[in-house]
């Protein structure tokens, strides 16, 4: 999506050997005005789905996936992070490692928000290691709801979050996929 | 607003003496198009004066203050919170005591994002004792700015938020006034 990938060479900021740090329009301030345009390329995306639900989670999530959820006229869930894994009834639950703060944090999303006739699209900002939406697609499958895809923001091709998500045969789309960091510049796929 | 307060009679479940949840629009499962009608409303209500950001904490209001964000074409900035306070050169930072989970919390705005030059509208989810807008006034005095208004979705105004930013002269508009609840039921202060 090039209105992103614009903004992400303007106001990116590339730290060390993998990190992006986009704070200023996604994650700690958030431009609405482009997460609206990213949820119509979501919809354009995913319109044939059928999606009855967008899933994400706190709190960088958020945003990006309401506006999504805006497109499809759908509602959004966005599952908390816990520290404790503290299991109850009511609640799916799974364990997500932390690559950037090596810790696990544990995700929850209440059970009367997803259910067997769910279609859903998961959408979350970044796909690196792929530790977020693999709890989220865990929770799916306990809630036996059917997954659709999943839209990323932000994909860095060169961590293992794709790979894996492509070897179980799902439908992933990024708006942005950076295949490298050099001399502290963004280098996308298409650039390549 | 009618249809925000239509919606709270229909899904808002009360608890005990003081607990209102509405897990599935507002803080857990989000309907965006309500957050949507939501945000035009504050925008009708603070459209003269001159906006230039939107302030809000994580995670419960960042739905609201990003459609919001979308009526005005404003940059909004989630607070995070945490745990301890560590004070940082390039951080504005607040103590915020939650009196639902009886903890002090920490909120913190990077000063990239806020500073003298904006006139400031802050939104939240919800008005009770009005720890969390209290923490986000410090903040926005801290970098010098110019508070515009505070924008609630819900108000309990038997709690004593309500009066402390009236005190300070503040312009406050909440979009459903809940006066008491009843036997269970939500009576709003035009009801009375």
């Amino acid at each position: 999506m090039q209105l992103l990938e614009e903004r992400i060479k303007k106001d990116g900021q590339v730290l060390g050997e993998d990190v992006l740090k986009v704070d200023n329009f996604l994650n700690h301030q958030v431009d609405p005005d482009l997460m609206a345009a990213m949820g119509e390329e979501f919809y354009r995306l995913f319109k044939d789905a059928n999606i009855t639900k967008i899933l994400t989670v706190e709190s960088s999530g958020i945003a990006p996936a309401v506006l999504a959820g805006l497109s499809f006229h759908v509602p959004v869930v966005f599952a908390r992070k816990h520290k404790s894994l503290t299991l109850q009834d009511n609640m799916y639950s799974a364990t997500v490692y932390s690559y950037t703060k090596k810790v696990n944090n544990h995700i929850s999303i209440s059970k009367k928000f997803i259910d067997e006739n769910d279609r859903v699209l998961v959408i979350d900002d970044f796909l690196a290691n792929g530790q977020a939406v693999e709890g989220l697609l865990e929770i799916i499958e306990q809630a036996n709801a059917q997954l659709e895809g999943v839209g990323i923001v932000i994909e860095k091709t060169f961590q293992k979050g794709r790979e894996l998500l492509d070897a179980r045969g799902i439908h992933v789309e990024s708006l942005a996929r950076i295949a490298a960091f050099e001399n502290g510049e963004v280098v996308f796929v298409e650039d390549k």
